[in-house]
């Protein structure tokens, strides 16, 4: 079994970085263990944090600012990124980056901004953005004589460059990703969900025939998911967009999508778009192909943003915090030195030195050396940030040569022999990422229900009870009226189909698919 | 000696990745040796390429465009960073940024826009940016009430976040830095030297005291002639800028100077800026310190831009194009596969493809398998590109068990058995490497010399001679004649001063310093 830990150059993941022993001689107050148990402290840590059960979406917001995820930003619709939930961001992007670039595609950086008339020829795609679209008027001290468009999205942009690239069929195909901000104009921002501007990484491809760009955007979709169940630990459904759901401009649009905890609603995680010739043919990505003839390019076009970060905490997270998946978790494992006595802390200081030596290069490691803070302060702020182990090292574990060594999922401690920490740590990480993914994989199964009419359905989407499994006739006013009645959505057709999808649970007629019904962040 | 070759995950550098024998039995033409020397074919290909002694900006325009580094975007001001560019630009990064990590500094983001009236609040830092911050006026359909600014640096949206953060010296130091994008408006764009939307990291800190403000600007200083001079091998001068020269809003500004090619121009390669209390007392970062008392914080900034892969291709390039330092280059060592006939293919083939197996791990490699393109015009192309090494493999080589291996800098050839191939390459990469930074510092040295008269400094810029010392005053009227006479500007006061600076080059006073005079870019 393979270790899970990419271990990170020495990097210090917190502002709380401090020396060894700094301010041991200071006017500063010692750690020392308080009376009480660490109930007691961890629920005052937390009292100031909303109940998942009563109110799930409050304390979504109160666990990303507590944990130090996000905070809000003195600009309308946006949020700051702190280094917490940024470095989680970045172990995200590395293991996406790999499997992106492991399938021939390559990293390039196309500008910010579209000119006006640009983004204005493909005209699904203008209808589809238009409300939020955000433009640049001014330059200095003059009007601009054409605004910019902020890219919401860059096929406007990207396209052209494709139409410039592109003559030959030996020139196809193209694969292009870049990983950037794009701005959406949002007046009630979530952080990650949903902000004005937001962080993800979009793909676009240009290819020869239709099939390869079909072929493309349902391998993308598959790298998703995998991405997102084996990183993040998130299950999910993939499956094909309704018209309704499409993106602008596309001729088919594929997603995965995930359940969230609390209120299990669905989260679109990623999505990737076969655009058919539809670009091509606006934006002149025209080439001679192998037969002589000349004809329009095929393209496609794929994202996944920051917005999965917000589903690690939904998915994962509990009463007492956030619950990171160790395969991207910035701390994998943190240490806290425990000591009554000055003489105690030297002999502490000593055996955590010595077990940081020993885990260092394989486990993004954080020892909270601060001194203002009780240990049982400290169990619970790591709880709130979700690190998964915790090692626990008092004066008596170095007496008997060993830790006491707690997950964060199940809470579970056990006492293990400095020799075996490392083998214990590797093999509980993996542990642990697997039990959080069947933990969620489980609730997905339990959430989803086939139903056969629209009163089950409605009350189960009144009821926050999750997927709805439904027949779908395929017509789009059978679609409208559940949004309109329940404002719940199809998420999906998902790819596996069972052999009759039976009757549309709105108009009774035969079904076409089986699809998801769910209401949607 | 460490080999200085840091494999990326299997990645394939350029579009034309080709499966194996891909196109074997088609009807497309097969590679061949075309009769006529390569010298010929060379002279070929780069004869779109202005020649570096008739007209270097030309040739910069040409070199960039023909390697596929960057492309003119239908956007004014900016261009497209094409994948050869940006896989130079992440191996940049990724070398950046494990040294700032390695200082304690920890990544995040913070939004693009900045409200007007916060962007407003330090006045230098306004009169600085105003003539080239562009603003956002519209969202969808409406005009925004405050014009949002698009950050031309993030001072004025960070500040106000370290305001709301710090309370106590505890929560000092904050050590942040952000990869982003960054836009001052350009009417005559260079690729990578000068566009309206440009790539950086920006590092924001800020601390207790003005000492230990200072001391992190000076570190981060150094981080940048350390990662400048050991990955991209360019030397610089480090030094602190002239007032006239400083950032708007700087206490001190402190920056790191290279000589490019061609008309031996100075580029200000990153700067870093201690800020004083400045911006804490602008945007109120105030804290209860140790001794009970409240104090403004200190702030530094630093950035390190997308120009330095403009300053690789000027410092390094020559006739036939790019040559790229080994530790940055996306594409190591190239193996150019030769054959006439069928059979021999397939002899090369098999051979090529053992020799893959044994350097893939160690080398970013890429295997030009193209087969409507000559030997000679991918030596030509791949010379071009600034590929370190080519390894060129025909039946011949295959019979004898060895390869030719070329260096890109300095075009020697040697035949070299494959059971040393890899210890070869090694070594030679590293010997390129540092031959590479040898030449620049040998240019920098003989083209720095140091003038006493007006008239024989006037004289070396009118004559593009390089770098002058010369002693000044101090006196800002001194600095501005010889700017309006010469364009000339103090390009920085370096650390390394003599015992006796002289006196002014301008007005004969004493001088307190000795400074670079020098056009730049």
């Amino acid at each position: 079994m393979l270790a899970i830990i990419a271990p990170r150059a020495s990097l210090p993941c917190l502002k709380i970085v401090q020396d060894r022993r700094s301010n041991a001689g200071g006017s500063v107050g010692r750690t020392r263990v308080v009376p009480g148990t660490t109930e007691d402290i961890s629920r005052r840590f937390v009292e100031d944090i909303a109940d998942q059960d009563d109110d799930f979406d409050r304390w979504y917001v109160d666990v990303v600012k507590r944990a130090e995820l996000a905070d809000d930003a003195p600009v309308r619709g946006c949020k700051i990124i702190r280094p917490y939930g940024y470095a989680l961001w970045e172990n995200m992007q590395a293991a996406l980056d790999t499997r992106i670039k492991a399938t021939g595609v390559q990293n390039a950086y196309f500008p910010m901004f579209i000119p006006e008339s640009m983004f204005q020829r493909e005209a699904d795609h203008i209808e589809g953005f238009a409300p939020e679209v955000v433009r640049v008027t001014r330059a200095g001290e003059s009007e601009l004589e054409e605004p910019l468009v902020v890219r919401p999205t860059s096929e406007a942009i990207i396209c052209p460059m494709y139409a410039r690239w592109v003559q030959s069929y030996r020139d196809l195909p193209i694969l292009i990703n870049q990983w950037c901000s794009v701005v959406r104009w949002e007046d009630r921002p979530r952080a990650f969900l949903r902000t004005t501007e937001f962080l993800w990484q979009e793909g676009h491809t240009c290819h020869a025939t239709p099939e390869e760009a079909e072929e493309r955007a349902r391998q993308m979709l598959e790298v998703y998911r995998d991405f997102i169940e084996t990183e993040l630990a998130i299950p999910v459904v993939p499956g094909e967009k309704s018209d309704a759901e499409k993106f602008a401009g596309a001729h088919r649009t594929y997603t995965v999508e995930a359940m969230m905890g609390g209120k299990n609603w669905a989260l679109q995680s990623g999505t990737s778009h076969d655009l058919g010739d539809h670009f091509g043919r606006v934006f002149d990505i025209e080439f001679l192909d192998r037969d002589g003839e000349r004809k329009f390019a095929f393209n496609t076009s794929w994202g996944l943003s920051h917005r999965t970060v917000g589903a690690i905490v939904m998915v994962h997270g509990d009463t007492n915090g956030l619950k990171l998946p160790p395969r991207v978790a910035p701390i994998q494992t943190v240490i806290v030195p425990i000591w009554r006595k000055e003489a105690e802390r030297d002999v502490v200081e000593d055996f955590v030195g010595e077990i940081e030596a020993r885990l260092r290069d394989n486990v993004r490691l954080f020892t909270d050396r601060r001194d203002d803070k009780t240990p049982g302060w400290k169990f619970s702020e790591w709880e709130l940030k979700g690190v998964p182990l915790r090692i626990e090292v008092g004066p008596r574990d170095v007496q008997n040569g060993q830790v006491v060594l707690v997950r964060r999922d199940t809470r579970e401690k056990q006492s293990v022999p400095v020799g075996q920490l490392q083998e214990t740590i590797n093999g509980l990480l993996v542990q642990i990422q697997n039990d959080m993914f069947q933990a969620a994989q489980q609730r997905l199964t339990d959430m989803t229900v086939k139903v056969s009419t629209l009163d089950e359905m409605y009350e189960r989407i009144s009821n926050n009870a999750g997927f709805s499994n439904a027949g779908w006739c395929g017509n789009a006013e059978c679609e409208k009226r559940v949004k309109a009645e329940s404002h719940a959505t199809i998420r999906c057709i998902p790819f596996a189909q069972p052999d009759d999808p039976g009757k549309c649970v709105v108009c009774g007629d035969k079904a076409q698919h089986e699809v998801i019904f769910a209401r949607a962040y």
